[in-house]
């Protein structure tokens, strides 16, 4: 099998999740989605309340060297033990989740552009690029209405974590993206490029 | 006929031209480009030393209009006439280029993303973006080079025109692109997804 990989990166509420599940719902059971956020340290040393103050949209808080490895595994055919993060607890659960090789991976991540070694493994490099009004306002209603955060608590993270590690991190790597889709996924065409180019992958 | 009509909007010296070649090159007969400085308006009531100081740059100093009626008379199956612009007299030239109905219009200039009316009849709307310091680079080189103008002239005209035009007009029509391939043509995966997509309009 020769794996490809395509990594799909972007702001916090950008549309990159959306824009990988239409991937995978086009390619079925041979496309695999790894999320970054599921390689989040555990930061076991710390306390829940440590913990929870953490940087969460830091290149630091991600335990990328393990992506990377689990990457080459399959790209290998080896299957991996993928970890879970538990938003709840914050923390790595003990349990993983075993992944088989398959003929297209997706990883999606704010930070996926961002690491070198990361990088060099994308077979195509994406970047989904939505206004920073519009990423606030998604932001604010997905927190707030699924999350059951207050607006408060949303708007303080968003000023003193998820702009600047924007601006610092992840804008930046854009440069890397062999493409820029434009406001996410309700951008059809866009999005009809990459699925064309996705399902050219599995013929 | 189907005409399908590609646009490649883009700032100065971006790579618009390198990329729009390549799609012909895989299209070959089946497909037309149509440059937006073809349709420069004459100003034949001003003198040459008037005409040469327009400002090249602003979407005043094309007639779109023309350029939309060509489009939509291709998309009928009717033949066009091709205005032709002389850059050395800096006036529209009395013969036209004659172009037949093709499978795909590739239209490619600062601003075809700019014109609403132009944008509602592009299948796919591509922006090229790279960086300014990059554009200014290759706009030195060939305007001093294969232009035979002097530097001063070249920063001059960049400054009082190329700049605050790219700034106030051309960057913000980014906003309409369907994908944003950033750094031209050397950008291998991305110009093949291009590639990918016109492919299979001519099938």
């Amino acid at each position: 099998m020769n794996t490809k990989i395509i990594g799909i990166a972007g702001g916090s509420a950008s549309g990159k999740t959306s824009i990988v599940k239409i991937l995978k719902d086009e390619l079925k059971e041979k496309a695999q989605i790894i999320y970054l956020d599921a390689y989040y340290k555990g930061f076991e040393e710390l306390t829940l309340e440590e913990r929870k103050k953490l940087n969460f949209d830091h290149p630091q808080s991600f335990e990328a060297d393990r992506l990377v490895k689990d990457l080459i595994a399959l790209k290998r055919g080896q299957a991996i033990e993928m970890p879970i993060y538990d938003y709840v607890a914050y923390e790595r659960k003990q349990a993983t989740t075993p992944v088989a090789p398959h003929e297209v991976i997706l990883v999606e991540g704010l930070l996926v552009l961002y690491y070198p070694d990361l990088r060099e493994l994308l077979d195509l490099k994406v970047y989904v690029e939505t206004d920073s009004d519009e990423r606030l306002i998604r932001r604010i209603r997905r927190d707030t209405i699924k999350r059951g955060r207050t607006l408060e608590s949303v708007l303080d993270q968003y000023q003193d974590t998820v702009k600047p590690m924007h601006e610092q991190f992840i804008e930046p790597s854009k440069k890397h993206a062999d493409i820029i889709i434009p406001t996410g996924a309700r951008n059809q065409r866009g999005v009809g490029l990459l699925l064309n180019f996705a399902r050219q992958l599995v013929e």
